[in-house]
């Protein structure tokens, strides 16, 4: 009987290479979503496509975090705009952390993965070329990964654990793992400021914000085209 | 200026006893609790008239699992009954297990004691004289005090930690710390069941669950009288 695993799904171009990686390995993949009132709903609409394009399951939870505490939640707070990959990385965790959103993320997935007898939880975080979140870097990882072992069922049983392929990864070796596989880059979106209808009928994620800063660097190092610059969203 | 706690809180003694051992310690409690598509809401009830008489705020976070996994989420399946507390300890996980349930709880605890600067999360957890889940048990919530020491903004500056300070406690003397705390007993639900109408009215927990069995255990250890046995939930 093929493994079964959870994959965390955003919809933005990491999550995607981990579900494509995971798929690769022959897990039955679930695909798990979460609307939790980020600034736009863009991502979600790509994860619909990234899993319906990789022929997986996906659920979408609901989940409102009523105390808020990120730029990426607030639409009045100003996202960080037009810092340098090196910047980025040196400033610290910046204004659009989400207190501890992987941590319930995962707590999540862990239970749906009890639920139904999954042997992985796949998530697609890594720490090279990005924000400074303390929840994507590779002791978080490793300190979740023993939760998940010894406090559920499944964990115990030595049949579940998580699994974070990307994490030591650079962004352009991302792009690279992902092309390989082959996700349709065209339908992830990574730019922090979704997009009013303009943009998206333009085609244009802002290119200012840390998110399209660092998916720019990646495409570039990778030696590889952007799809999202030249195709549009709406003929998807 | 005095420390800040985030206190799960889900009206059973445990939590109540945690409650008041925070508050004892100095702690501005914010109370968490959850409406997880729980059997009853009889606990949750009793967190209101809890976290009131405390005199310390409460916040109710709705959240629902879809995909169960617990006989305490599914009112269609048999709850264990008439155990002794022997066998409850030494039977395994129970059907009552809910899937990652602390972890789920826990998570979002983290996010909110972000939010509002919180200083440590308090939780109720023990494991002798319970039921057997893996989510509280001490080495689970050590792993999940490091989660949240390494994967959140206020665990890397060292200002919050996950407190657990009846883990190591049978239920007796966990009953004896509350009545030497006051914790108003008579507020407190562990009955999981619930109870129709007709048991609240005449006042009686069902008895014969696991939790039953475990409180009736405590209260006859230490040498209490439960309340609950006695008194008429409506006077309250």
């Amino acid at each position: 009987m093929k493994k079964k695993a959870i994959v965390l799904l955003s919809g933005g171009l990491d999550s995607a290479v981990a579900l494509f990686f995971a798929r690769d390995k022959d897990y039955v993949c679930h695909c798990l979503n979460f609307d939790y009132g980020q600034r736009h709903n863009i991502e979600m609409v790509m994860a619909k496509k990234l899993s319906a394009g990789a022929g997986t399951a996906l659920k979408t939870m609901k989940l409102v975090l009523p105390w808020g505490g990120s730029s990426l939640l607030d639409k009045k707070s100003a996202l960080p705009s037009g810092r340098k990959p090196e910047e980025i990385k040196k400033s610290g965790i910046p204004s659009t952390y989400v207190p501890a959103r992987n941590t319930i993320f995962l707590g999540i997935a862990a239970s749906y993965a009890e639920a139904i007898a999954a042997d992985a939880i796949f998530i697609g975080a890594h720490s090279e070329d990005s924000s400074g979140y303390p929840d994507c870097r590779k002791a978080y990882l490793e300190a979740f990964d023993r939760v998940i072992r010894i406090g559920t069922k499944r964990g115990l049983e030595k049949r579940l654990s998580l699994e974070f392929p990307l994490i030591g990864m650079a962004k352009k070796d991302i792009i690279k793992l992902g092309k390989s596989l082959g996700v349709p880059f065209q339908h992830t979106w990574s730019c922090y400021r979704g997009g009013t209808i303009r943009r998206i009928a333009a085609n244009m994620p802002c290119g200012k914000c840390d998110s399209c800063i660092l998916r720019e660097k990646g495409f570039r190092e990778a030696g590889l085209n952007d799809p999202l610059a030249r195709q549009t969203i709406w003929t998807m």
